[in-house]
């Protein structure tokens, strides 16, 4: 009898084979697997449940992430899934389990981070779970939110003409950590070296403390508009991008052009020779949100700072485009950079 | 600067330190940590929380444990924290961080255990996160509930003069638990050593296929007993007894002859020559619910079968005995056999 490994499967051929039997039978249940969060209704009144495993050595590397900034990313990437269906956070329990190669000091920093965050995103910590771990350190995240039923935004709801929309800058995440990555490298080759970070401020907080869109919600809603389709930039433009196409059936277009780059991205690219849209495009880790709204409301969102109209949805026929600046276009590729390590959500 | 290491400050102490400043602040945040569940309030409406890391090499051994028993028992150790809240559990999400040496085939085994469970226990399978693993199989799973408002117990409601009583019996987990290893010692000393397993199904299937007690709040509910206080037993009855009169302010005395042993376990201490009630007390894992009734419940209890009356709730200033069956009487103390290992929940 052949076994298949999962490398020959693939992460995403397994999430498929794992979910594709799934019966809700909860009338409650209202949304499973396959959005940002998922979405239990009780009478009209959405509670938002997501959650995210951060393991040792795949998603973080102590070496140089401060215990306190992995406390405080550990509740960003989780609020960042309920801001993303249009919801607010309330309330996260935490799991960990520890090495025994870790402190209670460092324990006790992880906590300060995640109480940080709690404050910041004003929401409670209530409860969790601790265990010793033989391998590493291990992170389990879950966090409740909740949406008005109509206000609440799905993968799916994109169409054909919609505009496609993004927060702040991307790839900046990702230029921090190949920065943050290489330093370490030089470090550890030559304990005299002195790891060179300076100038690259803006980078390096988007890597080790990034923050989620807070404010997005309420912003479009003052200006009366609601988003057809969101999702949190985790992997990467493109990768989520297809997320939503897949979800709405659409195909896309996105103006390279129109990109928001941060300079420091800019810079580090140029310096190690890689072109800062590959960052923007497979790198991930922003906590950004991409959203489509429907053409009418491009009035209503310019006045709004911090958000840029990168693309338009197009039909399902017309596949996945990035339109270069002398109007050429290329296929969009799907793969983000960290695939076969930290595989998805269900 | 002096670091306090972990075993210096001791796990207690650590997840108090961690809680101790721990603000709720949403009114909806109505019981955070140190419950078998948080619970959460919208208008009455009552939603559970409850969460549990399962870490390879601490909390399961992959040489003997199947996947399919595995994935089962993740879910029944959270529903079972649902239950010991009087509620019924609705919801979950699973995430697994996995290691290469595991086979994709083994990962769906262990999905249809989550499935089976799912099926027995009439929940959603609703989210979760996958990813890589460098170091052993991480399971992370949390679990939604509800429960009436009138009908929610504590582990706090417990008054002097209750009675103690437990569902099923006690021990069987973790006599089963030291077959296992020690049939597995012996098959690891010797490849050709065929396992005795033989005679102890009821054991064995508690240490690898617990269920948890869905029926209990239906049944106690139908006589009309509402329970003071409540707790599974995952620790062993001195550690889970323990956690409720801390939080109710009493003292407790156990009859031990009373305490509900099956043969099985009986057999198997016998032939280990240590006590059943060592098993009983300390050994865990045992997912019944340990609850409290006011003594005027005690007439409708009685026909209710599977439930045992072993002792009753004294005042704080009596401390926490055990009777023996001579009447004499001694100290119960706190310590679960697994103490060090795997710590506990927030």
């Amino acid at each position: 009898m052949k076994t298949t490994t999962l490398s020959e499967l693939g992460e995403f051929g397994l999430i498929r084979k794992l979910t594709e039997d799934i019966v809700l039978r909860h009338q409650g249940s209202r949304k499973g697997v396959g959005d940002d969060a998922a979405v239990i209704d009780h009478k009209g009144f959405l509670t938002l449940v997501t959650t995210d495993l951060l393991l040792e050595g795949i998603h973080f590397d102590l070496t140089y992430v401060p215990m306190k900034h992995l406390g405080y990313k550990s509740v960003v990437v989780n609020v960042s899934d309920i801001y993303a269906m249009n919801g607010t956070p309330l309330q996260i329990t935490v799991s960990i389990g520890v090495s025994s190669k870790l402190s209670s000091g460092a324990i006790e920093e992880f906590y300060k981070g995640i109480k940080l965050a709690c404050n910041h995103y004003e929401i409670d910590l209530i409860g969790g779970d601790t265990s010793a771990s033989n391998h590493g350190f291990t992170i389990s995240v879950t966090a409740l939110g909740t949406a008005h039923a109509k206000q609440i935004v799905y993968r799916s709801g994109a169409r054909k003409g919609d505009l496609i929309c993004v927060t702040g800058d991307l790839g900046g995440a990702f230029m921090g950590l190949l920065l943050l990555e290489q330093e370490n490298h030089k470090f550890a080759n030559d304990p005299k070296y002195k790891p060179q970070l300076e100038g690259y401020q803006y980078i390096l907080e988007r890597q080790l403390k990034p923050e989620a869109c807070k404010d997005l919600g309420r912003k479009l809603l003052a200006r009366n508009i609601k988003p057809t389709a969101m999702i949190d930039i985790s992997d990467g433009l493109s990768s989520d991008l297809l997320h939503i196409c897949e979800a709405s059936g659409t195909g896309s277009r996105i103006f390279t052009e129109r990109i928001p780059i941060h300079p420091e991205t800019e810079k580090l690219a140029g310096q190690l020779r890689i072109s800062p849209m590959v960052a923007a495009l497979s790198g991930g880790e922003d906590y950004e949100i991409l959203f489509t709204i429907p053409p009418g409301d491009a009035k209503a969102l310019q006045p709004l700072e911090g958000i840029t109209v990168i693309g338009i949805m197009t039909g399902k026929e017309d596949g996945h485009l990035l339109e270069l600046k002398d109007k050429t276009t290329i296929l969009m590729e799907a793969q983000g950079w960290n695939a076969g390590k930290k595989w998805g959500k269900l």
